[in-house]
């Protein structure tokens, strides 16, 4: 059986990130967690119905206390209603500090779940066991917990370290090919942003990733769960570095923002977001073209899309962009590749610019 | 004019608590402020009213840019709903992670402001002006955020250090005498704690801090704000030599919320708290009888409570004493004093031991 396993140190925390295939059937993953803790898996229907089973023979067989509090499926629901609902449970059934929240899911519930650990009782543990590859190799990683408001998606929200990350990747087998296709958007990202050995890696390797071979995926997920941590390590609270993991975001939150999270899923929005990217570099004389077609063409050989919504204008995409988290005082700020495997930061990208590289984008 | 800078580092931040009388005329006092920041006024409508001009002109003449925000009074308003409303407040108006939040009032708009300041995207600045005598030595200090559940007080929250305190002693002239008092509770809890010498100086200056004497009150805050920010270095996240601020706490919590918070201010429930831990530690012979007389006279001499209410049972106590959130399965924790200035933890306490000094109190 093949597993790897990721230390991650943090400011004030260290944790183990452990990857494998069926790794539930193994001993000692959970590290933190030992016989007696009360443990309160957190997850949603889908997630449930089919995959249960398989981990909570694991927690029997430890004897860890597990209860289970489910959420409804969705976006939509990653609010804070949702995590008032969480809260109460947890209060109504006098768990103290010493609970460990089980964040069993993808993107949705890891941040709900992370948020509310880190404000239940000024703080407690937390496990992400992530299910979908967005989450594998990127949501579960990093710390950023949070939920939405109607104003602003993961505007509400807290940097919390989980006690371990625990990644199987049979999960992905149930995964609706959609969300699979989602993910592969990060990873592309993480490839464009930080490393051409490994973006060489992923052109050679798409049937196989689309497949989920077991070896390929695992060596895939784990990559990219390195490149995050090493920058995360570095920012941990996204004062600098932490920017340069945002590539295609600042574009791609304005596409899923216009359609109310309904329309794109995020990694569809990003990969759209990249290619913005993309242009918006080529545009300025900073990217080859080389490189640009080179890029967009393994974003397309993935199956992502790469052309914008033709039903949102120019004017929406800088109503969201200006309001963007990381942008600072009305100025927008882009992180653009210079080539493949390298980032830089504009601090204020002229409207102009943007303008022409939506239009581009939308034909 | 009277100004006392207190230094306090914690592990992510380090700023300065500044005390004195009418600081608000003088100049950088608010160290982390400069010329075009945006900063909100978080504060509730008595607050407001009656100080609000004063503070204002401080923003004015240093060209920092001030909105208001203003909740209702209350402890009954330190909820989740209105972190919601100032949330959603922040959003509509734009404000990005570069905003400042400004916790204008006592501990129940301290400990919201805090916990908004903590939340909001992730993390932004605040300060805090406490305006009762309770948070000024207490509330204010130590990055203890947070707001109320129906199902227990202060159960979500976070750890999240201000960026500066400022303490103007000025604001007490129009505290309610009761409120006054009230932060008394903590004053002695700190003495009886850590500081005996402290102890003898309160002894022979009750009259003084009661009729608010600048220079007496300002050394006896500056005193306390020490003593905590000495404890709170020591562990800023209570895993361990934070629980040494309890003194009277598990006691004094039952009671406070026995009674929905609306019968006995937070400082009164204390007071009797600590007298019922005096008495837990006579009774168990570690504290003589000298000490402990010694330590309820002081309480009795400032007009705090010392008498158990007699519409609470003993069974009740218990209920709430087994929930709180230092308390470790099922067993109760308590902290008490060994001898003027010197404190011990009992790990488990027998509920004999409980009953029968609850009793003692009542009469
Ligand atoms: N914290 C971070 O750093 C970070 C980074 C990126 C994205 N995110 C957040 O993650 C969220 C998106 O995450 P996501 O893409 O995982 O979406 P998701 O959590 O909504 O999961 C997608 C769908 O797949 C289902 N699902 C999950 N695992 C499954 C499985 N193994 N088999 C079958 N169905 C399964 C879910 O029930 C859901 O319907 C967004 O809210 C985004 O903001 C957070
Ligand atoms: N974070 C911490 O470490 C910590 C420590 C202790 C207490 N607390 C919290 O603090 C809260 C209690 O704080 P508090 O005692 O300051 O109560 P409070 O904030 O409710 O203030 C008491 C009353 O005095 C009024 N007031 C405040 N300043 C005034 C002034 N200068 N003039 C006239 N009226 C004024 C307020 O409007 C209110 O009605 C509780 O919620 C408690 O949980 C927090
Ligand atoms: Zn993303
Ligand atoms: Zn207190």
């Amino acid at each position: 059986m093949k597993l790897k396993i990721i230390p991650v140190k943090t400011k004030n925390n260290s944790y183990y990130i452990n990857i494998g295939f069926k790794i539930f059937n193994l001993e000692n993953i959970f590290s933190p967690l030992k016989s007696g803790d009360r443990c309160v898996l957190v997850t949603n229907i889908t997630i449930s119905k089919i995959w249960k089973e398989k981990i909570v023979k694991y927690f029997l067989k430890n004897k860890i206390i597990l209860e289970e509090f489910i959420l409804s499926d969705g976006e939509n629901y990653k609010t804070l209603n949702s995590v008032n609902l969480l809260l109460t449970y947890l209060l109504e059934k006098l768990h103290d500090r010493n609970s460990i929240l089980i964040a069993f899911g993808g993107g949705v519930i890891g941040d709900l779940t992370g948020f509310v650990a880190s404000i239940y009782q000024r703080g407690i543990r937390f496990i992400q066991i992530p299910t979908t590859l967005l989450s594998q190799v990127d949501a579960a990683i990093g710390g950023k917990t949070g939920v939405n408001h109607i104003l602003g998606k993961n505007m509400i929200g807290t940097f919390w370290q989980p006690n371990a990350v625990i990644t199987d990747i049979n999960f992905l087998s149930t995964l609706p090919y959609k969300q699979l296709i989602s993910g592969i958007a990060e990873v592309i990202k993480y490839a464009i942003s930080f490393d051409y050995v490994f973006f060489q890696w992923l052109e050679n390797n798409i049937k196989q990733i689309l497949s989920l071979n077991t070896e390929v995926l695992i060596y895939c997920i784990q990559k990219c769960c390195e490149l995050k941590s090493k920058i995360v390590n570095l920012d941990e609270r996204e004062y600098g570095f932490r920017v340069f993991l945002n590539l295609g975001h600042t574009y791609g939150h304005a596409i899923e923002a216009h359609f109310k999270y309904l329309k794109w899923l995020h990694g569809e929005a990003i990969s759209i977001g990249i290619v913005m990217a993309i242009k918006t570099s080529e545009i300025l004389g900073i990217l080859s073209s080389f490189d640009a077609t080179r890029m967009i063409n393994l974003i397309k050989n993935f199956g992502l899309p790469t052309v914008a919504p033709k039903d949102m204008n120019v004017q929406s995409y800088l109503k969201y962009m200006i309001r963007d988290k990381k942008s600072y005082s009305g100025k927008i700020q882009l992180v653009v590749p210079i080539k493949i495997g390298k980032l830089k930061i504009l601090k204020n990208v002229n409207q102009d610019i943007i303008f022409s590289v939506i239009k581009k984008c939308i034909i």
